[in-house]
């Protein structure tokens, strides 16, 4: 029709090649969110799994996707550096995920959040980043979890002092500004009788999601011809090797992991 | 730290000033999503509420709409030229809007398809697209609607033939291949004594959402000093002006509606 | 070949459609490309008349610029909004343009620098900017020719100061510091006698290239067939109507210049 | 002033980090340009030795070029991947590169042309394409070098037959077409008793700009206080090293090359 050359307005936004591409979302406005629907403080793992599972979601519809890393509201999954999904269109990859993550959200809020009504449909925003080098994928992966173990170690300082000590959430804030993590670790020892070090690895590291090998037993049929026998059976175990999406709560910042799982960065 | 650098990596992504953003989503196989939740076809009257219904949340959440289109799987979001919101971030404004219809579309599910269950969470693509012009807005909601009766058209003649006359579907396709407008409406009204015209507004011209006034009532107590009487209650009506999203569905090709509702493109 | 991959990290770069297409170019360091060429201060009308010479030269390659603004040592070319030149690729456009004026530069130096020796070659930056509208495109414009005003009559008084009265540069940057424009009108007049607005118009209004209409005459030899006689010559005078760049050096920012040459933004 | 605001539709066009830079540019119309000035063929010394010099000055301003590749009408510039020269402005860095060796290349006309006379001013295209490996990097240039090749031994085959052997251009291209790298190779030598790899590196291969480091020899006078005499001279010899650009007429395709400058890739 004549108006079709509206098209020729959209623009081609194709991710360069040769990068990882991270496509990381984050909750819109989850103070409140989290607020609403009273989220345990500081972390509630209902909350934690609920993003775990949507995660998953995502990962076994992008099967591209080699690893991905959530924390607090956010995740984020990382594209080998060789897709061709979606011809690398920007767009097309980072709406595409985001959607399937919040549809998943609210899909499975009652398998985790049980009787908890979900008041309202939560939001989450997405955005591409491209990073060119292993090293700066790994720098961003480390960012992202240094990040959640600075937060983690604040707010359980926080919420010990307002809920244990019976701070005021102003005078808590002041107690922390400007301590150290040492500072940080001695105060919730000192005063909680809380060792940081054995708080769940979940809180303190966050959730890595990668795919593991299972082997997958399947019974088939015996061939009509053959006669069954008990050394022959009607049924035989096929077992394949199936990718699976598997989550761990480990660093990822030293050399560690990375050795443990050459695959993830190899692409192989 | 010194992971921060990663950040330089993101890429700002503001739309050009002056220009319409136009964020259209579509759903993802939505083929196969209408086969698996047995979709009536060509047009489920649950399935379109439910995509007026998460539109209708987006618009909530974003004032600067002022028109939204959708039909089929696909809903147009159209903010104003001044829109300041998320600094016009492309990436923003489009995965904030797709997420919260996606899982709006999940949350309402159950509202319109009652005890049908919704087998897995659906997804959608997100895109933005900048229209310089008025002029160039209009034709491409245009482009929108008139695709939107094409494939009605078509649909409601395959659909016709495939389920009233027995045809298989291949059939009907070649029946169909090639046929003008004018061939389908006669098809219609002499095999199947349909006249097009006459078929729900909602299927041939897909839904325009747009802001209404409306009075909002609210009662006032009075100030405690006056008398309370029969002519002065205790309580005073209040009456004030709120914006409230409405759904037509009218043809939005034609000057007629643009005329009628001037506020749309003043952007007043 | 097997490099031949490397191709597909080009980038598409398509200005959106139905917008104007700016491209400015500015001389790289031509504080001191002015100083080693011991311009004329503050303005140098041999300088100025090069930059004229390339743009229009530029204009004259690019024939979809409708209008060009030249001051100090910068120019603007308008391409007009339907453009496809080069499929509005911006790197091409801007590319070609700024390649073009900076060899034309070189190549007409003698034409107007004369003995004065060219002592290295010159560089220019380039830059696309879209523009939605024509207020958004007359703004742009109005905002070069006001930063030609505000320079040149602050330029006027610096070096009156210090050319005329003595001062030292520190002194007169002093003096100027926080002054209106009434104030630097009146300096030059009381103290040197200066009317600013009988000032040259290209100093004050800088250059304005646009396409006019020309005659052009040439001479066709008549048909074999007829008798060449006094009333019947042997040739015959054809005249045809022909765009030829001219240069103005009018005020831009209001209405006046627009309503004579609608042409310019009508796109006729 | 009240126009500013159409600063804020500029949009930034940083480079992703960590990627190498390639900025190339190609000579517009060359075709006619070589024609014109009666290139000799199918390659002219003067051309390529002008286009050398252009690019060598493009080298001295743009000290972040780690290597420079010509053939032809064209030149490929490789800034390292950490420059921060114009913050990594894409527009800047190419328009600045363009307008240089534009510029250059007027410039510097006489000194290879002599007294053929220059009859316009040429320009070049430019373009920028990011490559984020080194092998990225690599099959970039070979690409270039590949393409090189495989021009000029067409070119020398077509020029044989039609300047030596008096082919009309058409048979020339009807003998060539289809025809293997092997065919040529073979055709100069029993034809025209041409050995392709005997002639000059710089048509085969094309030129590679590098820095090399040289000793450069200044003399310092020596301090007043020490007396001058046979064993204390009044000046002393000072030893620096300096970068110079260097030319090269080398393969670059295999590893030879880069193992012989592991400077380049590594950035040091
Ligand atoms: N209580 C509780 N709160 C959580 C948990 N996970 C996340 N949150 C809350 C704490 C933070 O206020 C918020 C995440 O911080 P953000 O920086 O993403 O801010 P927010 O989402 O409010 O704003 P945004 O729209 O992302 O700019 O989510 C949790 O497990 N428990
Ligand atoms: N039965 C039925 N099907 C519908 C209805 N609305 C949409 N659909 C189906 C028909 C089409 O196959 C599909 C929309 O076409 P699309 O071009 O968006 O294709 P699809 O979503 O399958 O693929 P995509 O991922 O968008 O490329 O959705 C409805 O009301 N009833
Ligand atoms: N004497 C003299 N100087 C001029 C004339 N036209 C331009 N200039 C000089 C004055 C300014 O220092 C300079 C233009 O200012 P810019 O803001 O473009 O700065 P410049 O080119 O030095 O640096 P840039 O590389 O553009 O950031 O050119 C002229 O006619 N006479
Ligand atoms: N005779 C001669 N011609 C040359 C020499 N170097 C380049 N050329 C000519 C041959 C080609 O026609 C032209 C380069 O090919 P291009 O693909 O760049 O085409 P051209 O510049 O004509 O068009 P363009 O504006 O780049 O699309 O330049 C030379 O040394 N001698
Ligand atoms: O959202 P924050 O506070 O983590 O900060 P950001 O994500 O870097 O900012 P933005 O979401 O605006 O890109
Ligand atoms: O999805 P279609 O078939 O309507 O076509 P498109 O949306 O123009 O294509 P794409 O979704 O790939 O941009
Ligand atoms: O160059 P200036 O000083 O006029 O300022 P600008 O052109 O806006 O800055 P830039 O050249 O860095 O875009
Ligand atoms: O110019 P060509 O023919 O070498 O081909 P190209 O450079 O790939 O095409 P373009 O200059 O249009 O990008
Ligand atoms: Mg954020
Ligand atoms: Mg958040
Ligand atoms: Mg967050
Ligand atoms: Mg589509
Ligand atoms: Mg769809
Ligand atoms: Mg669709
Ligand atoms: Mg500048
Ligand atoms: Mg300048
Ligand atoms: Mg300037
Ligand atoms: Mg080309
Ligand atoms: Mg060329
Ligand atoms: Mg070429």
């Amino acid at each position: 029709s004549k108006f079709e050359y509206v098209r020729n307005f959209e623009v081609v936004d194709k991710c360069l090649p040769n990068c990882w591409i991270v496509v990381r979302l984050d909750g819109k406005n989850f103070h409140r969110f989290s607020d609403d629907h009273e989220f345990v403080k500081p972390n509630d793992d209902r909350a934690l799994d609920l993003m775990k599972k949507s995660a998953e979601n995502v990962m076994n519809e992008f099967k591209d996707v080699v690893i991905a890393y959530g924390q607090s509201d956010e995740f984020s999954f990382v594209l080998k550096k060789t897709t061709t999904q979606f011809s690398r269109r920007a767009s097309k990859l980072m709406s595409n995920m985001v959607s399937l993550f919040s549809s998943s959200f609210v899909y499975h809020w009652k398998d985790v959040f049980d009787h908890v009504p979900l008041l309202y449909p939560p939001a989450f925003d997405g955005r591409v980043v491209l990073y060119p080098s292993d090293q700066n994928l790994r720098d961003y992966l480390s960012w992202r979890q240094a990040d959640c173990h600075i937060n983690n170690l604040y707010n359980t300082c926080f919420w010990s002092l307002v809920q244990d000590a019976g701070c005021s959430p102003k005078d808590a804030e002041e107690k922390l500004k400007g301590s150290f993590s040492s500072d940080k670790n001695e105060l919730l020892f000192s005063q909680f009788g809380i060792n940081y070090n054995t708080l769940p690895e979940m809180h303190r590291k966050g959730s890595v999601l990668i795919w593991e090998m299972k082997d997958e037993i399947t019974l088939q049929p015996q061939a009509k011809t053959s006669a069954v026998s008990d050394t022959n059976p009607a049924q035989r175990e096929i077992i394949r090797q199936r990718r699976r999406v598997t989550c761990l709560h480990v660093d990822i910042i030293r050399d560690d992991f990375w050795n443990k799982h050459p695959e993830i960065l190899s692409g192989t």
